[in-house]
């Protein structure tokens, strides 16, 4: 049969054209019918369940406890958050009716949902013995986008928002801290992307939160990418809800909270990173096939062989065996463009000797070993092979840090190599909204406080406050 | 400290009082802000993840891939079909607006899913050999609900929904079988609930569906519940949406497929089969806390001991202590009410004597045990109780299977003693349409098309084609 693999654009020569085709021929998701709304399809699912599989776990680990509030929220209620409901409203899929019948009053499908988990918990607080609560769910929302971008930025997408709520203030930063924690160590051990995090700036700080921690990114062609954020919000959502509860002392006070997410824009982090010209690679931890066992031809003996490879090693990795009417080559493309790790190449002649063929997807190298020896080769494998991609990444972003003093410069780095830059900054939102509106970027997050008191920002020229990244970003 | 549980009213004096105060007391649920729409509270939301877990893994076991589609679904999209639009018009809820903006198309959210995913499979699907395709999402949906009831109506509600796509017509009703029996089985065997399954009538199949297999599974209180439905379309979405694949004869064919579905509604299933006057009680296999161990006192040589208990236990169960500073007595009432299977009271002389005492959910009987045969009395414990639990409610369901000849006599049964009856039936839809203006009530599902040609229809009284089981019902 006739099957082709349709060419990847080089990476170098048009990155955007090589991040469509990648997610196209990597079969990871289509566009849905309405305007910037996804189609996961199986391949891009199955990374976002081990996603899920992996935090879920971590989340549990801190307390946490799964939950599912509605999709819909009336208009009064987000109204109750004047900070936070003027952060969406442009974005808000709005409810009118149902069947033919007009609706008394406006629904919003959820773009996040702090004011009905604060509005619920409104009720059910009381104590400090009720304390602390910590929520999680696994949902769609939707904010309407102009432009999109599969996975990075899309009208409806997947992700996990945390709720919390506490009796102390330094409680519920701590927990915005430790989920910080948590989101970077996945991010950095598990899909093997470094990050830089740290203090959002207040321009760029969550609709409604005191203080927002992210975690960022940055991809193979200098942009940043927000992967992870965590909010604290201290009593203000609880004022504007009315969540008090009796403390030890017997007084009322108002509860203090966080939030945090994360969503499938990960799996755009995964791709931006790790890809090469030949599609996808996947970290050994966070790929839901981990071994590829590949026959080239569909004989007795190789069927046979085959599925005793795959005995062998079913147990202690994700395997799976192509036994499929396509042909070899095609079945190694197919493979190595999903990224998948390992491939095991099981011929006659290999065979005869004794022998297969394992298949490096980061490296493309080839090298034959021993039947009687396969598993310790490939643990061997496994050993080194996130040692290599790691690498690999902490050293694109080491090749990516710059600092700048003015915006002249700052401005010719962006243009020119671009990457985190480290300006000194006066964290002023006016001043931001000036750097935004000259050069379309804006801070990705706040290194250090420690600025020398004769050091001015980079763009206003008052007294800096702070060292701060800039970047372009996804 | 005076914490009180809430007294749930008994079964027996008022069976839908009795259903919200467990499920309210089991702190399962709440109603969102939204008229007819569900928060999930943990311990509700345990429940459902239990049962994702066993059924994802049942599913996938079938080839089955879990994706996921856009929640929105354009109004031209959903009228391609016309019966499915005819059967879902008057519960869509229609977003009309996005911040200020009208949209130039209204939008549905989605009350299921086969539209969304025929109109993209039509691109997908070329050759035979691009199928069996088997999709699976894990997603809300919405259909606006007028009378809802937790987790049995509700306006949004979680569900799976399967959609798959074959080259044969024989191949696809396979699976819809197939799935039937992955349903039956772990409703029965996981859940401990009984059903009766079969196929629905013409009346009662699923909006644009050729054939509706269901499982029935009948409450304490003699009413039916629709546990599960497996949906064969043969060819007629693929006809709708212009599915077409070459076959090995290289001819051109419209496509073969099923779709099938459960809910959260199976919480409700599991309330009012197993659940006594002292609250919910959960089958081993669901139960997301299968022992729970309650300390008579915070001393310290009872947290030592109690730890020690669950330190022996935790490999094998799913098991919590509770070291809150509630009271013992209230400690056991909500273990109770939540359903929790086993409960292990460790108290002072108890611990003295080399003892611990086993509480049974079921008969509430307790049992001193040996702490040196700890393990070996809880495996007894729970090699035994999902028997019990079974057993009581297949005893349940056998007194609750009727039979009758006439409308009069079926009428008489529902009224007195409800339950499933067994009717002969005409099968046609004008005349369960009256049967439903008459006594409020539809079939459930057809036994067998195997009657005497002289029987006649309980209602209409021409010739009866198939026995059936109608019943009031959820």
């Amino acid at each position: 049969m006739a099957q082709k693999l349709e060419k990847i654009t080089s990476r170098d020569t048009d990155f955007a054209k090589w991040y469509t085709d990648v997610v196209k021929n990597a079969k990871l998701m289509e566009y849905g019918q309405v305007k910037g709304t996804m189609i996961l399809k199986p391949n891009g699912y199955a990374i976002w369940e081990m996603m899920q599989s992996i935090l879920d776990k971590n989340f549990k680990d801190k307390g946490v406890k799964n939950v599912y509030f509605p999709l819909l929220i009336p208009e009064s209620l987000f109204m109750k958050e004047k900070k936070h409901i003027e952060g969406f409203a442009p974005e808000l899929a709005t409810i009118t009716m149902v069947g033919n019948k007009e609706l008394s009053e406006k629904l919003f499908i959820r773009p996040t949902s702090e004011v009905l988990i604060a509005d619920f918990l409104s009720n059910e607080i009381k104590s400090y013995r009720d304390l602390p609560i910590k929520y999680n769910q696994w949902v769609n929302v939707l904010r309407w986008e102009k432009t999109t971008r599969p996975f990075l930025r899309s009208s409806e997408f997947l992700w996990q928002e945390g709720h919390t709520f506490h009796s102390s203030s330094e409680e519920a930063r701590n927990m915005t801290l430790d989920i910080l924690e948590v989101y970077k160590s996945f991010v950095e051990d598990i899909l093997l992307v470094p990050v830089l995090s740290g203090l959002k700036t207040d321009h760029e700080k969550f609709a409604g939160a005191k203080e927002t921690y992210t975690i960022e990114s940055i991809m193979y062609d200098g942009q940043a990418l927000q992967s992870g954020t965590s909010h604290f919000f201290d009593n203000e959502f609880a004022k504007a809800f009315n969540i008090k509860f009796q403390n030890k002392e017997q007084k009322e006070e108002y509860a203090y909270s966080s939030s945090w997410g994360v969503s499938t824009r990960l799996i755009g982090a995964l791709i931006m990173t790790h890809g090469d010209d030949n599609g996808m690679i996947l970290p050994s931890k966070i790929a839901p096939i981990q071994i590829s066992i590949i026959p080239v031809n569909n004989s007795e003996s190789i069927i046979q062989q085959s599925e005793s490879i795959f005995n062998e090693l079913n147990d202690k990795y994700r395997i799976e065996i192509d036994f499929s009417d396509k042909t070899f080559g095609y079945k190694m493309s197919e493979s190595e463009i999903q990224g998948i790790p390992l491939r095991i190449e099981v011929g006659p002649r290999d065979i005869a000797d004794g022998n297969v063929v394992l298949s490096d997807r980061i490296s493309n190298n080839k090298i034959k070993i021993k039947l009687t020896d396969l598993v310790n080769e490939v643990d061997k494998f496994f050993k080194d092979y996130d040692i290599q991609l790691k690498n690999r990444a902490i050293k694109n972003l080491e090749t990516k840090l710059f600092s700048a003093t003015t915006l002249e410069e700052y401005d010719s780095i962006i243009k020119n190599t671009p990457g985190f830059v480290l300006v000194p900054f006066c964290g002023e939102v006016s001043c931001e909204d000036e750097v935004k509106l000259k050069t379309s970027t804006v801070s990705r997050c706040i290194k250090d406080f420690n600025v020398q008191t004769n050091t001015k920002c980079f763009n206003c020229n008052s007294n800096a406050k702070m060292n701060t990244y800039f970047a372009r970003s996804y």
